[in-house]
């Protein structure tokens, strides 16, 4: 593999055609990555040695600074010559992702038509189908004949993003029917695009959800899916390429969320800056340590249980962390069914049946290990008697794990219902609300408990 | 959309052209969802209504007890029928899915050169890509023209997975290129597939593992990949739907052992029983209980300090959280990383060095908002002085999430180094190292500053 220091020898030495052949060789994604640690004031000439049509592919893959000092060293002929070899999805997402400056230079070089076309798409509410869509697919009437829809797929498809789908539609551009150039292939020259075409069409609302649209891809295994308008006319497609990106930035996000982080947006983690990381963790850690407070104010509350049994408060780790991690579990479980959409927020009841079941088996062991580990700690010593105490952790141990995956289990569901993305009701959030609650009926039982526990 | 209600209602009726009628306009993975929710005694009826290429389709997404219940319901004759529709990576899949006996009954019934290859994929490791591909792909010669290319495609595309990349191969069956059916069909007639084809093939060896495969198609928006034996010799190929399925079952597993739930398997959440979900849980649960333990007899050794002073336990949740929560951010951005490739190990240093960073700013934030809270709820008590107790928490606070933060990018790194997945070294695991350390760490600096604390 060609290494960034072996590009700088070849620029240097300005072995230019060398260079050209060794970079053509490699994937536009491998190129991007390699000409991105190269030192940026020799980008733009490597950049120049691409092939027009390669240059495209690779620029796409770029990140946002190094389109940016690309599209800074462009002359405005060679700007106009990258912006026509672009999909105008990919022109899209660079205007998304450029100041306000270069966004103004890209749209006074880009023909009137696209420029059309890009407005439109940013017009999409950013997580829309609308907003992820590309407007460059094949068209095909159903008058036409396979041997027809062949010849115009070799005529027009060049600047076409895909056309192994094709799209039937009539005159006012309502979407009639799907054909794929295989079916197209394997039919009689002479069979009619109307005959050979799928009438049942899974398509995407242009303001449809873009997770939702992934997932679509996901579970029929498509290539391509058209976008219609609410009156059913075709405007755009989305590529199953541009699906997985999605699903993999929708499930980043969702980690995220899930460790108390606010989605920092699509930059990696070593592009991402020191101040970047702090300020999208901020937010949750201050708000989780505050409400921790009244964890705290609930422990004062019961000082005189552990002033006459200071053992107890070594119990509290294991209860909490018990606690916080059979509320993650459930959480998750939940967070990623409701994703995927295994389970819908009618479900919640069967969910919670099933959960209760669980926790009951686990709390049940746990609670029988925690006390043969206080048995073999504990048995010789004096402070607290053996068996109540026992009973005390088994019983708090039960309702925990209880309580903790019940609310593991609604919290998501609930939020999905309200609107809210399930994933913010993940583990730091649970388990705050777990930990208020174990310490609760920890010291409340032991209170009542204190008789029978002081020998 | 069709109810499961008017599928029963249909079938009880022996309305049966209606119900294929209504059935015939679904894509099969609808049609299987609907299908897995009608009594099953009504489930074959229903299923031999559908059209032999669709009953094919339909079968391969139901999930495995529909599928053994429809195999027991079989013919011999109906299942070889079913077995020829079936593209050989999905009898793959449903082998390992089905018990031995209705293995035994499926390979009686495959043809001989079927079996021969079934055989071959079920020796690959399971997560391999040898274990994913199919063998049903068009190889082509370099010597053909671009016309007899498209013209064979035709004649043996009907039986292939994907007719859209076709792989160009010597007599002894090493690959030497790939040629999209989009560049056959925009070449002249008489080209030779030898100069239409791409000769730098990205491939994937029959050992690779699925994830790195499936992250391949999400880097290069490839449709289909070949893989390749370790002669270079062309054994099969991988489809982008099979990528997709793979990328959302390794999240699915990424989320579950980040939650510290052992994979259970490929079940949706309401199809996995009590049993199972509980046994995927308690394993865990039960280890980090008994490591929190260690937590609880660290604080029963400073005994004496909260003796002296309640008031520090009521800290303990607010340190443990905040310490628990810095880990579990730290630990999920790198794994994340990790997974994406975006952080490599020889990274180590370069994280370490970031979170650091992160890490002292978040913790002097923290330090400050905590100090004004201790402020507003404790100036006027008179247990302790409320400077040194300032002083205490911060300088813990701000030792506890520099800890967490190391803890949390490190352990993931090195269990990629040891070879380990990154994802076991997730919250649960760190928060329980994290919670021994910041109570460590609280209570001997208190019992070192115990002078200066009690007014």
């Amino acid at each position: 593999m060609l290494e960034p220091k072996e590009i700088e020898t070849l620029l240097t030495g300005k072995e230019w055609s060398a260079l050209r052949g060794l970079l053509c060789e490699l994937e536009p994604a491998d190129i991007a990555v390699l000409l991105g640690e190269i030192p940026p004031e020799q980008l733009p000439v490597a950049f120049r040695l691409l092939p027009k049509d390669l240059a495209a592919e690779v620029f796409v893959e770029f990140d946002g600074d190094d389109q940016e000092h690309l599209i800074h060293s462009f002359t405005d002929a060679e700007l106009r010559e990258m912006l026509d070899e672009l999909f105008v999805d990919d022109t899209v997402d660079l205007i998304e992702e450029m100041p306000a400056v270069v966004v103004k230079r890209i749209l006074r070089h880009t023909d009137a038509e696209t420029r059309k076309a890009v407005n439109q798409i940013l017009n999409y509410p950013k997580d829309s189908a609308g907003s992820m869509m590309t407007i460059e697919f094949v068209d095909l009437k159903q008058n036409m004949t396979a041997a027809e829809a062949i010849n115009r797929i070799r005529t027009v498809g060049v600047d076409k993003e895909t056309v192994y789908s094709c799209y039937v539609i009539d005159q006012n551009r309502h979407l009639l029917g799907v054909v794929s150039i295989r079916a197209l292939l394997f039919a009689k020259d002479d069979e009619q695009v109307g005959e050979i075409m799928d009438t049942n069409i899974i398509s995407a609302a242009t303001l449809e959800d873009r997770e939702d649209v992934a997932l679509k891809f996901a579970k029929y295994d498509f290539l391509a899916l058209p976008v219609v308008d609410n009156e059913n006319r075709l405007v755009g497609i989305i590529t199953v390429d541009d699906a997985v990106d999605v699903l993999q930035d929708e499930n980043t996000e969702d980690f995220e969320k899930m460790a108390a982080i606010t989605p920092a947006g699509d930059e990696s983690y070593l592009k991402t800056s020191v101040w970047q990381h702090a300020r999208s963790r901020i937010l949750w850690l201050l708000l989780l340590m505050l409400s921790a407070t009244l964890t705290g104010s609930i422990i004062t509350r019961y000082e005189a249980a552990f002033a006459a049994v200071p053992l107890l408060v070594a119990f509290i780790p294991m209860l909490m962390d018990t606690g916080g991690n059979c509320g993650s579990q459930s959480a998750t479980v939940v967070i990623r069914g409701l994703a995927l959409k295994e389970i819908e927020p009618r479900n919640a009841l069967r969910v919670l049946w099933k959960e209760l079941r669980v926790a009951l088996l686990v709390g049940v062991s746990l609670a029988v290990v925690n006390s043969l580990r206080v048995w073999l700690m504990y048995r010789n010593q004096t402070e607290v008697a053996f068996l109540p105490l026992c009973v005390l952790l088994s019983v708090t141990l039960i309702i925990v794990v209880m309580l903790a995956k019940s609310l593991g289990c609604l919290l998501p569901i609930a939020a999905k219902r309200c609107g809210l993305d399930p994933a913010i009701m993940a583990s730091p959030l649970i388990t705050t609300i777990v930990d208020t609650c174990s310490v609760l009926v920890f010291f409340s039982l032991a209170t009542r408990m204190m008789d029978w526990l002081i020998p």
